[in-house]
C-alpha cells in the first residue's frame, strides 16, 4: 500500500492507494504550503492522512509538489536531467519516520551564448506516470500557470522547458491595459476567437501579437468574450507552436485539468499535431508508485 | 507662431513656438487625460496655455496623444497607412476656435491567415518630426509601455507593430511570481545582466525565456538587481530582434526617453544594428509644426 500526497502551495491532495495501485480512499485540504511554517507540516499532514496511517501504521507515505521547496517542510532539491523513477528514488528526502519528499528537477540548456536553467516540482512524478500509462511518449505537455513541456525517450524524461503561459494570461486579463477589451470566463462557445488566436500567437512575435486583444476592441468592436478567447489563443498558440516545432513528428501526451487540457487540444489541432490525452491524476498516482517501487517501498507484494 | 500640446494619459505638457520653430514657452501639467471627463478639458486647457493665448490670440493650438481616444476631449479618428503630414493635417478635428486634435494612426497586416490591427495615438506626431530631422531613416523605434516600431520610406509611415514590452516588465517585475527574484530599480550599473537577457530574449520564445528569471534565483543563486536587468533584457531583446529581423539593413532612429533610449542602444548593440537617436521632445514640436504647416496653420511667414 502507499499513501500518495501532491501538496502545492494552496492545497494539499491525498489518496490511499492498495497492493493493486487503485484508490481506496482520498482526502484534500486547503493547507496549501503557502500558508504554512516549516513546523506546521507535521500537523498538517497528520489532520489530512491520520486517519489512514493509524489503520496502516506502516504504509510509507510519498509527498510531492512545492511541500518539497525552499519554505517547505523541508527543502527536497533537484535531480538532474535526464532522469527516470530510480533517479528520484536516490533523491528522497525523509522528514519523518516514513514519510518522504520526491525532489523536483532541473535543467540547463543554452540560449545563443548564454546558460538557461529550468525547474519544475511536482510535474517530475506526473510525467513518470504518463509513461507509464504510454511509455512510446516521445513529448509530454503539462499545461499549467507554469506550463512544461518535456522531451522523453525510453521511459526518461531527458529536458523539459517552461511557459509562462497560464500567469501570463491572469496578469493580461485581469492586471493589463488588455483587462478593458476582455470580458468575464464564460463557459459558452466563442465561435472560432480561439483559433484566431492560435493563428496569430504562431505566427507573430507575441509580446505584439497580445496587443491584437486591444485592437479588436478600439478598432474592430470584437466582443469582450470574443477577445478573452482570442487572448487565450495567443498565448496557448506561442506556446505548442515553439514547442511542437522544437521536436517534430513526435507522439505527444498531454496531461492536465479538464477545460485546460480541451484548450490545448484544440491549439494543437490548429498544428495538425495528433495528442494522447492523459488523466493527471491518475499520472500522479502512477508516479507515485513508480517512485515508491524503485525505492524498495512497495516491497511488501504491491 | 504654434502651441503645441502633448496629452497623454497622466500629465500634459505644452510648449510656445515662435515662427522659426524655437522654444518660447514651455508648460506642464497633471491634468491628464485619464483623470478629465469630457467637459473638463476646455478649463484644462485654459489653466495650462490660457496666458499664452490672451498674449498671442491667433495662435493655433494642437493637441496630440490620448486627448483624441475615446473618452478624451472628442475622438479623433485613426488614419490609415500610409500617412504623412498631409494624411494627419486633413484628419484634424477642430473641438474649439483654432483648437485642433491630431488623429491617431491604425493600420491592418495578416498574420497567417487573420487579419489584425495595430494602433497609436501621438507616436504619429513624432514619426513625422523624426522624418523632419532624418529624412532618409527607413525605420523607427518609439519604446515606451507599448513600443512602436515604424517602417518609413520617403517621408511616409508605411507600416508599424506594437509591442507591450513596457507594461509587460512592469506587471511581471511587480505582480507575477518573478517579483521575488527582482530587486529594487537600481541607477547603477549591473555588469552583462542585460545584455545576457538580450541574448536570451532574442533565441528563445520569450514566454520561457521570461522563467529564467526565476530560474537565476532560485537554482542559480544570482542577485536581484542582476536578474531586473535581465528581464528587462530579455522582453526587449525579443523586441528588437523581432524587428530588426523583419526589416533588416535599415537606417534606424530611435527615439523615447534617455534611461529607456540607453536600454535600447545596448540591445541594439548586441544584435550589431546602428542606430540614430532622437530627441523626443524635438521629435514632438517638429512634428505639431509639420502637421500645422500641411494644414495652412502657419501662412503667416514662419
Amino acid at each position: 500500500m502507499l499513501i500518495s500526497v501532491d501538496w502545492g502551495t494552496t492545497n494539499a491532495r491525498a489518496w490511499l492507494l492498495d497492493d493493486a495501485g487503485e484508490v481506496r480512499l482520498r482526502a484534500s485540504s486547503k493547507a496549501g504550503m503557502g500558508g504554512l511554517s516549516q513546523d506546521e507540516f507535521p500537523a498538517a499532514l497528520e489532520a489530512l492522512v491520520g486517519a489512514w496511517r493509524a489503520d496502516h501504521p506502516d504504509v510509507p507515505v510519498l509527498l510531492s509538489g512545492m511541500v518539497g521547496a525552499k519554505g517547505g517542510w523541508a527543502e527536497a532539491g533537484y535531480v538532474g536531467c535526464p532522469f527516470d523513477a530510480n533517479v528520484l528514488a536516490e533523491g528522497l528526502v525523509e522528514v519523518a519516520p516514513g514519510v518522504r519528499i520526491v525532489p523536483g528537477a532541473k535543467t540547463l540548456r543554452t540560449a545563443g551564448t548564454q546558460p538557461v536553467r529550468d525547474v519544475m516540482r511536482g510535474e517530475e512524478v506526473q510525467i513518470l506516470g504518463a509513461l507509464a500509462q504510454e511509455d512510446d511518449l516521445t513529448q509530454l505537455s503539462l499545461p499549467g500557470t507554469h506550463s512544461k513541456w518535456v522531451a522523453l525517450s525510453r521511459g526518461r524524461a531527458l529536458d523539459f522547458t517552461t511557459y509562462m503561459t497560464g500567469e501570463l494570461f491572469s496578469l493580461l486579463a485581469e492586471e493589463s491595459i488588455l483587462s478593458r477589451s476582455v470580458g468575464e470566463p464564460a463557459a459558452t462557445a466563442f465561435g472560432t476567437a480561439f483559433e484566431d488566436g492560435v493563428e496569430v500567437g504562431r505566427t507573430t512575435p507575441v509580446t505584439s501579437a497580445i496587443f491584437g486583444v486591444r485592437t479588436r476592441d478600439v478598432v474592430g468592436g470584437l466582443p469582450a468574450r470574443q477577445n478573452r478567447a482570442f487572448l487565450s489563443g495567443v498565448l496557448i498558440g506561442h506556446e505548442v507552436a515553439n514547442a511542437v516545432s522544437a521536436a517534430p513528428f513526435t507522439k505527444i501526451g498531454l496531461c492536465g485539468q479538464g477545460s485546460l487540457v480541451a484548450l490545448y487540444a484544440r491549439a494543437l489541432k490548429v498544428l495538425d499535431a495528433d495528442v494522447v490525452k492523459i488523466d493527471v491524476e491518475a499520472a500522479t498516482l502512477r508516479g507515485h508508485r513508480a517512485v515508491a517501487s524503485a525505492a524498495g517501498l512497495l516491497e511488501s507484494g504491491s
